[in-house]
């Protein structure tokens, strides 16, 4: 693996190899020293052209936790306002001796370019880019379904996960249709038709507008509410749905649906949350939510994919602080 | 210890323990080598919801001399400003494994929330809660008062501290009142009757509005100079005094009052310091100006809060790297 | 060398040490481990009172690989913005222990008057001041000329640069022309009349208006395109020039001069570029640029900088970490 750039990159065993490591990794963030040695005196850049504390700050304390040295690089007030390409950007972070490049960009395809156009030897990770994909986001949510429903080592075979909402603005949804079909778990999409990307029928999933067929008929495992992304929808003009009364009443998971759920469904959410529109405080506080969970091994996820783009070619163990 | 939210959470024995503790820490700032390895591993997250540099920079370097990892999380185009809750905020810095949560927040008694709502295990440090308290600011010059009139071990039995200025807007000027209070000290407020809040009788202080009386016949060990909170005064439609110049005459210290001081007499400031409006620069630089003293006061005495809040348990002395 | 506030401040003895200190440190940058511990426990703050994330990311990484604790102290929403002076600010970064303050600020002379005023004991780097002077700019653009056209241990005697544009808005012109005059190389100065500063005429070096003749007949061994300041020149009330495209035509190094360039002549530019207007994409990417290898140098030079200004006293090599 020389880059992340999509939840594609990975075959099978590559992603079970993720998650893996993530296990490792994992385990080691539950000791008092956190701290593990392997990253000492490499230096992870994040490129945010896009604000995201979260993202920021997960990935942030994955190196930190691997003893790199992080140096945030935000596209606010820097020279990229200024008019200066991404090129340039680019080839700025590789002079300075950047081992990779962290970036979220509102364009997608961004990473893509920045890894495959010559201008830097560094590792290209992608988190975050347009409506086009977040594989670390993917990776977090995979790790957080097998940690609940399978074994370490194993894919997700026969896995039911059904994501719903906002399809069209959703990297995260894309990511992980991709991912958890490699993985070999059955997904579900259910979005209002507005809210659909074209070409999504050749996407490796089934696609519904009914979300209480898709919950009780379905019987998932595990129920992915997307975010309801205002801020996109706004620029585009509106329009994608009548009101967000109307919103909640067809595609929100509120306290009856949330009780007509299996017993083991899992919800999950890759925040931030619109509490009272995609997902009621019911459904997003109960036992069966996943959402905080999720954060924590967002951390361990991104320290594995940072510890197998920079030391996994030493052959080393993650445990090299044991 | 398991939060600082409020200058009265410390008994006297505490506060004076945090003071002890800060001068050792002090005594460690003398040193070439100015880091101790006490929070090696650990992760200190400022989560800022205001904009101060100048607390942030003082928390950030307290941490970092304890070797903490420190991440720095502006609320400013986080999700924060997508709306997310102060409670998914929390639940997202507990998940991904800070160990302290230094929060500075427009409004009071948010630090109170986060540290008891129970969203996070991690310790809680109140960096400055709207009109309400800034703990650390107190201890701060309640050290840098012992520093000149009493000795290591001792609280501040019977020193005279005049508090001078914009009361109302001013969480310097509570938490000051309380933890001075419980060290032993009398404290008398100056201000304007309408930059007093309302139940300001109820504080174990006394209350005026006559600065040259308080100065002449109060012979005070310190006069501690409020900053005036314009932007406060302003957001809240003004009219609280009549003109700055007004306000300098009857509540500034300037060259004639600083005259009439006692000799023996301090002059503190918490910064930053409108220069000509509630302080002249005579008095700012003069030499019983203690407001330079006060900032770098202010680092030790944030290790010292640290120290006690995460390491403090584990019974080690901070002297680590002796 | 207490520090560094213009290229006059280093005579040619003290040049040619920090480039070859810069040479050391830049060998340490191409192993596997970059990091040195000779700054451990110091702290250096980046004091930006305008943005530049190129030259604040330039220095952090470059402290970062020292081993020092770095502080990024914005000017942005701090107490500066509340009102606060240069001095106050300048106090404060002492009492809390900065070592060095490596400083911006868009009003020339800032830099000197934070060193010289009495306020701080550490070290001052300017790394840019209104019009005035970029000294560590010109350092790396003369270790970038050295590495191509001279040995260890040498100056630059009898090296021919030519630097090009918007003379009048940059400091980067300013120091190199002094520090490369101080190196014994000969300089010359290609800019339209209303983009030259009063008093040019006595500053080391040719002046000239006619780019074509100076490339032709000068026979450079480098060409220093400048970046054009449309923001200053924007502030300034614009002006400066007929047209983007006549600028262009008259001082951009396009296709047809950088063809008729002497074989040997090197490419030169401070980043970040406007690609297009002073320099051609042909130009900004031929071999014979060395655009993306100043900025490595840069990250090299300011090691040096840091190096000699915070532990040069102690007699140490660079070489801690060997």
């Amino acid at each position: 693996m020389r880059h992340l750039l999509s939840a594609a990159d990975l075959d099978r065993a590559g992603a079970v190899e993720v998650l893996d490591v993530a296990e490792e990794m994992a385990a080691t963030q539950r000791r008092e020293i956190k701290k593990l040695p392997t990253l000492r005196g490499r230096t992870v850049v994040n490129l945010f052209f896009e604000d995201s504390t979260r993202t920021r700050t997960s990935f942030e304390a994955a190196a930190k936790r691997l003893s790199a040295d992080v140096i945030n690089f935000s596209a606010k007030g820097s020279s990229v306002s200024k008019g200066e390409s991404l090129k340039d950007t680019a080839l700025t972070l590789e002079a300075m001796g950047a081992d990779a490049v962290v970036v979220r960009h509102s364009a997608s395809g961004a990473p893509h370019r920045l890894a495959h156009a010559g201008w830097t030897r560094g590792a290209v990770v992608n988190a975050g880019d347009g409506t086009h994909e977040h594989p670390t986001q993917a990776l977090l949510d995979a790790y957080t379904l097998r940690r609940h429903l399978r074994a370490s080592g194993e894919g997700l075979d026969g896995v039911r996960v059904t994501i719903v909402g906002d399809v069209l603005h959703s990297r995260v949804a894309r990511s992980n249709v991709l991912l958890l079909h490699t993985l070999g778990a059955r997904v579900t999409l259910v979005a209002p038709p507005t809210l659909l990307p074209v070409g999504v029928e050749a996407w490796p999933c089934q696609v519904t507008s009914d979300l209480d067929a898709a919950l009780t008929l379905g019987e998932p495992d595990a129920v992915m509410m997307l975010r309801v992304q205002r801020e996109r929808m706004e620029a585009a003009g509106g329009g994608f749905f009548p009101s967000a009364r109307e919103y909640t009443r067809r595609y929100g998971l509120g306290r009856a649906r949330l009780a007509a759920l299996p017993d083991h469904t899992l919800v999950m959410h890759p925040g931030p949350m619109n509490r009272g529109l995609e997902i009621s405080a019911d459904a997003a506080d109960s036992a069966r939510s996943t959402i905080v969970e999720q954060v924590g091994n967002g951390v361990a996820v991104r320290m594995a994919v940072l510890y197998l783009l920079l030391a996994g070619e030493r052959a080393e163990t993650p445990g090299g602080a044991r």
